[in-house]
């Protein structure tokens, strides 16, 4: 094959999507010589140790631990960052888009705090920054998004985004496990890191959450504008009430458009068994989609993993190479800066609250009051146990829909009533 | 706005869907002016009647019960078919190809009898032919199976693409509701034609089937390439049973490649509980791939309607518009020739058998004979039921994987035994 038709490659990083990337790579060579009309072709590979033993074989030449021999190499036409972590990665991008190559990245972190800035220097450019792998792994979401819902006036996104806590969740809930023994048992599968903390206190998630509700209402949506909370909280009592009542937990990204007012949020949620997100189990993702003519769409598949990710990379570097060999690039992606975020504590959502009281009359007239004063309507009480030892009772109240500042503020003040021993939990409540 | 910023568009056809897109057509000005740099602008619209009351306003000037007008108008660019049926649409859109007109279609049947001689057409004379909407309603599935998943050696397609055989089957196995009242209820509620053979028969989904495998398996698969059987056959009993085996029963498109060899088929299936898949419920539609890379998608969403269905066209009124303004068009679909088609007759899978038998000993004996001489191995047998009066019994059998040629020779011959008082269904098992 002539010089003419390869694309030079530059890869950043060698870990377990890089190794994928590298090995799928090169296997697809007659697929990009048919599809795009021209073959990539790696150059050079980015590493922290040369020396390390892979399981991808790649040959110790185009290894180094350089970025310039890259950065600076002008047959370097496509650079795929697959290192991770907000910096350096974000530099090296920043720079590769200023020197005019385009760029793949599966970086969640750097597009979730800098995507904006990075998008508008690759349309001033004139190259493609793209970013499918960065948001549910193998799972089309972003090319959808720009382009399949392009005609819709998209009004919400309910999402399962991170493999790890809905594995944990969903040991929970089928087997009655406490979260440290489901997140134990989690780890020894290597279904969550030794440090879990990125996972599970919704981190991950809300890094997801920005990009996507950046995408879905074209506003400038950054990672610090997402309130997130994690899955530590929930206990086995949670499932089985929530069971009972018809829903199932899960850790939800959420974010939805109100009169040019957007919210971005994570934290775990009671989901309605009757949509299929409620369903969705184990390390799996899926993003449902709600838009004014297509109605609900349920996207569904591996969220994480070398190769679904490396599926999701290899199609945005055909895309890119098709419009690097056609001398053209994507539409812009345009981002409407005038829209606002909706502060969380004035969102609305229903509640569910598990409270244990004294067992004795008069109990849920004084919480009943607490809410009232606050606005907040229940729906339902149920008592669920009484301990005849400690003379106790539990509760679980559904609300109606309130504000979050004022039940904030209610369960503020309930911690402090006689009436109530404990609060034993919240959980927002979506339907 | 300047002449050379509108895009002049004829629609062919004005019913339920034409009129959603003659409507929001005329909404979403602002956006393709955006995003594709034209407005597409309705020049002419034919109808059958001119005079017919329509819910959509659409100015009588424009409507026409002349082709011509529009095939034969220089400044129609673009062609809408949405009149459905397999002709004269074809050799519209064929005449508008031929004369470079881009088009976009929302006709299964021209897609599954024709697709490929017209996409050799629209190839030959540079133009687009889109077809997001002729499979799956608004659910998007040929961009992502042409780009999303182009790395992928994609494996299978299990899907639900008729809503009103998933909704009858969904209140007979909710409700234990035979066909015939099913269907009534479905067609009272305007989910089932007053005709509803189309779709009960399984050859709607057919047609859809034959699109998705030429897109899944770049093959050339032709609407009667795709073995189709229909609905009516099953009994709520079968759906009793299936659940308490673990599977829901849905009308299945499978599609399959194995050592180059495709297979394509309709039928109603077991499919396991813990399939996404076995979920979807109602007039929803979802489609399962599996791929070497990306694993396990489901797409999930409403298969029709004037909306979901004009959202999908208007997202390919986007695509063709911007590439009419660029002066290019979208990547060419390769479908390779010499990919066979694998005769229904040689498929393997397992089966479920519901015979109702005399009920006295040496019966399963017989049965298991003229299973085994024909290699057909039983994986569990299961007495449901028995009945005094009659001395008779049910037997569920299940079989593990068989070759479908060897399970219709034993069903001809089980029918002929004194052990077996009738066969009371089979259905085909996927796993």
């Amino acid at each position: 094959m002539s010089r003419k038709d390869e694309l030079g490659v530059g890869l950043l990083g060698l870990g377990v999507v890089g190794g994928g990337v590298a090995e799928v790579l090169g296997q697809k060579a007659e697929l990009f010589a048919r599809q795009a009309g021209c073959v990539p072709v790696l150059r050079r590979v980015l590493v922290r140790d040369p020396a390390k033993r892979r399981p991808t074989e790649v040959p110790v030449a185009l290894l180094t631990i350089d970025p310039r021999v890259i950065l600076d190499d002008p047959d370097v036409r496509l650079v795929i960052e697959v290192m991770g972590g907000e910096t350096p990665a974000v530099d090296y991008i920043r720079e590769a888009l200023q020197k005019g190559k385009a760029v793949v990245t599966a970086n969640k972190e750097v597009m979730a705090k800098h995507g904006p800035e990075l998008l508008a220097l690759a349309d001033k450019r004139g190259v493609d920054l793209l970013f499918e792998a960065s948001v549910g792994g193998g799972i089309p979401l972003i090319a959808p998004f720009q382009r399949d819902l392009i005609a819709n006036r998209i009004t919400s996104v309910h999402a399962i985004i991170n493999g790890t806590t809905n594995y944990i969740l969903t040991r929970m809930a089928v087997e009655g496990l406490e979260f440290d023994v489901a997140l134990r048992q989690a780890q020894e599968l290597g279904y969550a890191e030794p440090d879990p903390d990125n996972d599970i206190s919704g981190r991950d998630a809300a890094y997801k959450t920005a990009i996507l509700a950046s995408l879905a209402f074209r506003a400038v949506v950054h990672a610090s504008d997402v309130h997130y909370e994690g899955i530590s909280r929930l206990a086995p009592r949670d499932f089985r009430y929530a069971r009972e009542l018809g829903y199932a937990i899960k850790l939800l990204a959420i974010a939805k458009e109100e009169d040019g007012a957007v919210q971005a949020r994570v934290h775990p949620a009671f989901v309605p068994n009757d949509w299929l997100l409620a369903n969705v189990n184990g390390v799996f993702n899926a993003v449902q989609v709600d838009g004014d003519l297509v109605g609900r769409l349920l996207f569904y598949g591996k969220g994480a993993g070398a190769m679904p990710t490396t599926s999701a990379i290899l199609a945005n570097v055909m895309e890119a190479a098709r419009n690097i060999s056609a001398g053209r690039r994507n539409a812009r992606l345009r981002l409407d800066a005038r829209k606002s975020i909706k502060p969380f504590d004035t969102i609305e959502t229903r509640y569910y609250l598990r409270i244990w009281v004294p067992d004795r009359p008069g109990i849920l007239a004084q919480i009943a009051r607490v809410l009232g004063d606050r606005q907040i309507s229940i729906a339902s009480v149920i008592q669920k146990e009484a301990d005849p030892d400690t003379q106790s009772a539990e509760l679980v109240i559904m609300t109606h829909p309130a504000r979050e500042s004022d039940m904030q503020g209610a369960l503020g003040e309930m911690e402090k009533l006689s009436a109530v021993t404990q609060i034993g939990n919240f959980v927002r409540v979506e339907a």
